[in-house]
């Protein structure tokens, strides 16, 4: 159930039945030479949308840019600030909040936003710091790539050939979800990975085609099906949950 | 051609091209007692990728939520504090500057925007002061409702029954989009149009339904295709020729 | 009645009866070769204090530094950032909030400023949502130049030469309040209006004198005088309707 | 010479013979139960008109709103917050800078401001540093009521019943310049001085009637003009000698 | 050596030889009944100072407040929000950086202050993006806890025993540094980890007397010699690394 | 009693008898040829802790970095922004009014950090307005240089030849605690005072080696032990008469 999708009084009634919500949030950026720019982004918010679907639960538009300052060297890439996202997020959720919303579960397609994620969190609780514990706003957050069946697929289709940014494991789930956008030809391997990465230009010293280590082209659409059905399975059980807590 | 859809490398080779790029904001707010919540977004995000279909231009993803601050004592509406959406324009045109690009065109789909992007753009040119006048940043800004032949439909279809929101032509276009969210009861006439509206609880005290003089249900996904068309036809005219000035 | 020609108590005495302030605002910067750079500033202040003097309310200082962003190019003008400028109206106005002041009447001689007045008025009333809607805070902004009659003036006296900006209508106000400022040699005509101004830069690069298309040397001290009772009398009507409502 | 007196060509001419400018600064607070709330402003205003006319070197126009918080429980008092004071002095220093000046002489009439324009003064410096030793933006920051004259006939016309706040001396300049503001009914002593006020309502309870031990009634408009004449003559001295450091 | 004790010739001198700083960072929190409020603080700080001397590197003055929100219901904790700390992180490495310094160590003492430092780290990089790869600045962190000998003696030690907070481990070091601080009165089992905690009113209902999981009372002074040796000898193998990458 | 010494039991217990707390703050700056970069951190921190100590009163860490800026020139020097010092002050000033803290006394070993410890301050009673005196946040701050004895002998050891920087008092309380850090070679005499100094650079470039007048060489410890002790002396009447008012 899209929150988009919902008139006004539709969302009155889903408030008497529940105070949570779904928050899907990716990232805009270069995905190497064969994964397209939207990756993370439109896998959250396809898992997102699929998850509040059949858990019959309410799900935000889409937080497409998120802090990608690392692969800020490959044109079409857009990263905000921390202290932007923060107040990107403080604002949805102050709004939320408002109209009576209590559990925001954020569903994360990029590792770089989790430290802003978290510090958003952060922030919120200060917000509300002395006002009494049953009251509180509740935030959780799940990156799908970290979901345990996902976890377990990952390795058993690549092994260390996952490696950390184009992994075939999102190449595969966007070759599920949008069979036009695969890009097929072999590629050669990737190069291997390297110490801590400084900033835009240290990254693509190091990673010139923008892979961290992840062989893009092992993936096919099959396992980028398993791969969105065992991120989805584990959020059924695990919103609801967490929106009852 | 949709920025999530490329590789950095095909956004490499745009950048050959063109300098330009289209983006679509829209907000997530109330829209009647028939009009789902996502309307602005969803119109404004559709209109921009069909103009950028057929002008063979980019598109960056949507910026799904915008200043709704006289819709917040409706469930459902999100909405920004005008220097949060100052911040995560700046981010998006300094990171999109970064890679090259030259000129932005926002098709708006929420009038409630406007002020805030206008100062966005009033900051972005404070930054670039004294650099020289033909590497500047040009930002234009055309809301969808008022290219010139949408207007003359919106007065032949609905004339004073169009309103200010929940107005028909707006949900006529969802009807066209997303015949699944056809609400197709009819309902009361609006309220008359009041003075000024002085923040939220004002607006529903005015407005107890959240439309303001749009008698919603006199639309139609007929009128919502032509009202389209008029939109994606006036854009292909004026993106092209902003993108080379 | 000037706020600072008041003693505190008689602050506390104008409460009794009054809840409203008017707010003059104009801005610092260029205005042709003729025009003096306090143009948009003194038009505001004086016709602001007129309209008090005669309905009888109170006026607050002057604020006037603008968002001048496009007029930098040319020297002595000063621009704040739109956030800067809301930062100053937020404190501003949450100050006369906290003596009891409901309605705030801006009476503004600048359209750079429209935008960000209109940001600052969202953020004022997203700091109140929720607490009711006969307490909040009530916003009002009129260009004195839009006031009904100054626009029949303009159109009668000065036709398409009145342009967009060091306008025979402003630069006639001037010459009506401050005749020593009268600079009345001839000047070429205006070069055409151009399409939309992209910054700094290109302002200067578009308008090398400063005028856009307006035929300063028109104004006379006469006109100036019939469009400052026009737009005082105007606002003396409109002023006292909006601070009883 | 007032910048809001010149039209451009005439800024650049004064370029060429100085980079220096004078901006007055007051406050909007109340001054006691005889005092005005645009005291600190009219006076600090008034002051650097005439220097700035003696001297023959620019004024910018007033800041009319300062720090004054402890002074916010008595109504007509406005307040920024420091930080928003900082951003509107950083604003409006980087735009003169973009023109060329390089001298900035602060003539400020309340003592709350100080702290404010110090930092304010770091800020810009901060923002320089490394650019080299004479590019260097150079600010100076005068209260009138220090100028070495003034405080010598502040002593021997009011020794110690000149007080803190509305002080005898200011009311006196202000008598001076504005003789329809004088309000010449007998007051009651001030009460004592009293340890360090802790925000406004702590003030309000220590000073009643807002008067910190200034026998306000002791003013005349002969010693006005005398003080004001004393500030005067200090400054055009001052004021060159620093434009020329 | 510490920069608190050195000249400014004598840093001259040492920037020299290297580019790198150590930084210590802790927290001001709530350690249970019998943990000091300054345990993460002083730690993080004598393995600093402890390193630094051995590997007679520079370390700079600890920041003794991180962000501490989940403890805010126990008296005596200190937490900033995050965005504040970023700001202070940024200008404190900028003013390194402006001196020469190119490579940045954080010893950190608190889980709580990692997602900040991280984003501290991209805003710092998006401020030099584009700038080149070898002259990037290059931030390290590393909390002591998990320095690998250390993971292993707290395995060791206090098996499933060691908790999440006010472990035995932490307080060990301190009983160790400071034995003046003992507190070695036994304490009842802490109670069971819980799931999530959100904001510090839930905090400390779930942990009562803020211990999540320690079993502070197994400390002793010769386990936290061991720890704090096994944390310098594993800091004074990574760190120059760091300084020469 | 410092606060990183205690539990939180143990600051339960002190706040039923005192609800103020002392806060030293010092500065990271150079202090000449031979003083050293920590000079105003670790005299202040000092100070603060022995004054805690006889009075048997709270006292927070050390804040070690202040604003600097005109130091910048010189390696070692940290500086904040203004802004930054003062979101970093109410972050801490808030944590500790949650928890009931009323009075805060701050003990400043660095003139450059008064403008803004005064804005923090009315920051922070902006943020109390109308709340009523009694409960107000009181916030008092001495520079330990002025302690009345302390001023007395620091104009009997070095009359003119303290200066304003890096002077023989500062260097003196130095040599006291911390002998090891004596550089007792001979200075040449340090430069004449020279006019207002704007910014790093031209601090740099009037004060070369960093001293501002003060013949840092007349230091001895006796003389730092007296200026101690005299601080000491001083504030331990102070701090408590503050707490209690």
């Amino acid at each position: 159930m899209q929150l988009h999708d919902l008139t006004w009084p539709a969302v009155e009634a889903y408030l008497q039945r529940s105070g949570g919500v779904i928050i899907p949030i990716g990232s805009t950026e270069q995905h190497g030479p064969s994964g397209v720019i939207g990756t993370d982004a439109m896998v959250a918010d396809a898992i997102a949308r699929e998850t509040g679907r059949r858990a019959d639960l309410l799900v935000a538009p889409l937080f497409s840019i998120g802090v990608a300052e690392h692969h800020m060297a490959f044109p079409g890439t857009l990263s905000l600030r921390p202290s932007t996202l923060i107040a990107l997020l403080l604002d949805t959720l102050h709004s939320l909040a408002h109209h009576g919303f209590r559990r925001f579960f954020f569903i994360n397609g990029h590792g770089g936003n989790i430290a802003t994620l978290k510090a958003a969190f952060s922030e919120i609780h200060a917000g509300q710091r002395g006002q009494g514990g049953d009251r509180a706003l509740g935030c959780a957050l799940v990156n799908w790539y970290e979901v345990a069946d996902v976890v377990r697929l990952r390795k058993q289709y690549y092994a260390d050939r996952e490696g950390r940014h184009a992994t075939p494991s999102e190449i595969a789930v966007i070759q599920y979800l949008r069979p036009d956008l695969i890009h097929d030809q072999p590629l050669p391997p990737p190069g291997p990975l390297r110490s801590e990465v400084q900033g835009a230009d240290d990254f693509r010293a190091k990673y010139p085609d923008g892979r961290m280590g992840g062989w893009s082209d092992l993936a096919n659409p099959q396992q980028g099906q398993a791969l969105f059905e065992a991120a989805v399975r584990g959020l059924v059980r695990q919103v609801p949950a967490f929106f009852s807590s």
